[in-house]
């Protein structure tokens, strides 16, 4: 795998961005690694002491050949054009966000020497930031990757996917619309949830009694911790997908609240819900990590 | 504390009734400890080999002198007219139940000489029964009290304060009306969020896609594992209090909804639950074994 990425650009240096920088270091300790990002951000990317050039400009990625974008969904989208002109010979670029239409989207302007497969690693820790970022984040998670228009030819998305099995990650390939789709299910409803719960339950027992909370509350609010930032824009450019997720909610707890005396619908919810729940711990039972 | 104690009885011998007997056990080693529970579970009971007798019937606990009720809410509250009559030399009975306002107004019917304060651990763990059961289960977390008309004196309440501080948990009286409101946004909205959420992913991406999962999904569901008999009595007596909880999230996640593509709501409710996470983090801080 030692032709994927010489010279690696790393644009948005937070958890994701700084863990692929760190799991590149790792893998690769000859390439050559710079990154992109502003204020604070930067100050902390060079704090990792893991790139051989930091800039807040994209300029400073111009002659990589490959091209990792971690920043938020839609700065990412509003870079890519930009990205293209800058980038003066042929080069891959992927991404990290948690929505892939959207950038997809954007791709479509790429000019004909840069090619873009769109990436997702199903990866997170509790806090954010550079300063949390990890070599092993990505260690055995699954990392999703869309192939679309801007993808130049089927060595691209070879590329990309010897470069995340690189980092440790699974790679696994998959249509945007079915991406966007179910991950609104599998991630950003529980964030969602998690947040609107948290809110609720604060604002309602107030901070007396919030001393009260058990190992319960803890673990269904956990991602309450979620930056707001990278939400609004997650949320914005998979809206289509995320409100049917938000309704079947709605509808089960709508339902359940309904039948509260009786107990039909609490037989019927947590029957179904301790079975998936089941499927779900076989399936992450090597992620306690987290 | 050698008087709290000497004879003491446990009805219903699941996570919880197990977890007290363990506990007991260990602060007592001479304490009489005699157990009921039926079929499997007096099996399950047997096989801990830490009751000194055990029995199908309320006569096993006849001669004690301190009874922990540990059965489903809605069984504890049926159980007690009868253990009323089946006590023979004055008594002090307490349970462990999730909510507490039926039990109270079941208690009501005691004889004299059986005295009844009402008792909550804030304590649980993933998996049922007492195969689960453990001697530490209750250790640093809170025990809520319920002191009530059927509580003879406030020398009952001391006993037992001076009995769950002997198992480990940190006693804490509260009035039965708040206590319940306080439980349904502390634990029973967590946990019907959890089942819902769990039951709509599973219901949507289906078995192949929910191995898509991390840590963030398991987190926000791990309730969901908990039985469903528990949650149809739990819910059955404090319906009044949980609806108002479930509308409160419900509205949230309206709210949420309708504003997805301008993120102000978003920010909004991301912001104060990322306090209230907080402050959440800070006071279950210990609990990182749950």
């Amino acid at each position: 795998m030692g032709g994927v990425a010489r010279r690696v650009g790393v644009v948005g240096i937070g958890l994701i961005g700084g863990s692929v920088a760190l799991a590149i270091r790792r893998a690769r300790p000859d390439a050559e690694l710079v990154g992109v990002d502003r204020g604070p951000a930067l100050e902390r990317a060079s704090a990792m002491g893991v790139f051989d050039r930091l800039g807040s400009e994209l300029s400073t990625v111009a002659s990589s050949d490959f091209i990792v974008l971690a920043a938020p969904v839609r700065q990412n989208a509003a870079l890519l054009p930009r990205l293209g002109e800058a980038l003066r010979s042929p080069a891959l670029v992927t991404d990290t966000g948690s929505t892939k239409r959207v950038v997809l989207e954007a791709a479509r302007s790429l000019p004909p020497h840069v090619s873009f497969v769109g990436g997702h690693p199903l990866a997170g820790a509790a806090r954010a930031g550079a300063g949390a970022a990890r070599a092993d984040l990505f260690e055995g998670r699954p990392w999703l990757l869309t192939p679309c228009d801007a993808t130049r030819g089927p060595a691209d998305l070879e590329r990309v996917r010897v470069f995340v099995a690189m980092l440790g990650a699974q790679p696994r390939v998959i249509d945007a619309e079915a991406h966007d789709r179910a991950i609104a299910f599998l991630s950003h409803l529980p964030q969602l949830t998690a947040s609107a719960l948290m809110h609720v339950v604060g604002c309602a027992v107030g901070e007396r009694d919030i001393s009260l909370a058990g190992p319960g509350l803890a673990d269904t609010t956990r991602l309450a911790a979620s930056p707001p930032a990278i939400w609004r824009d997650i949320c914005a450019t998979n809206s289509d997908a995320i409100v049917p997720a938000l309704d079947a909610l709605i509808e089960t707890l709508t339902r359940l609240r309904g039948d509260l005396s009786t107990g039909d619908v609490i037989a019927e919810v947590f029957g179904s819900a301790g079975r998936w729940r089941g499927i779900v711990e076989r399936s992450t039972a090597t992620d306690e990590d987290e």
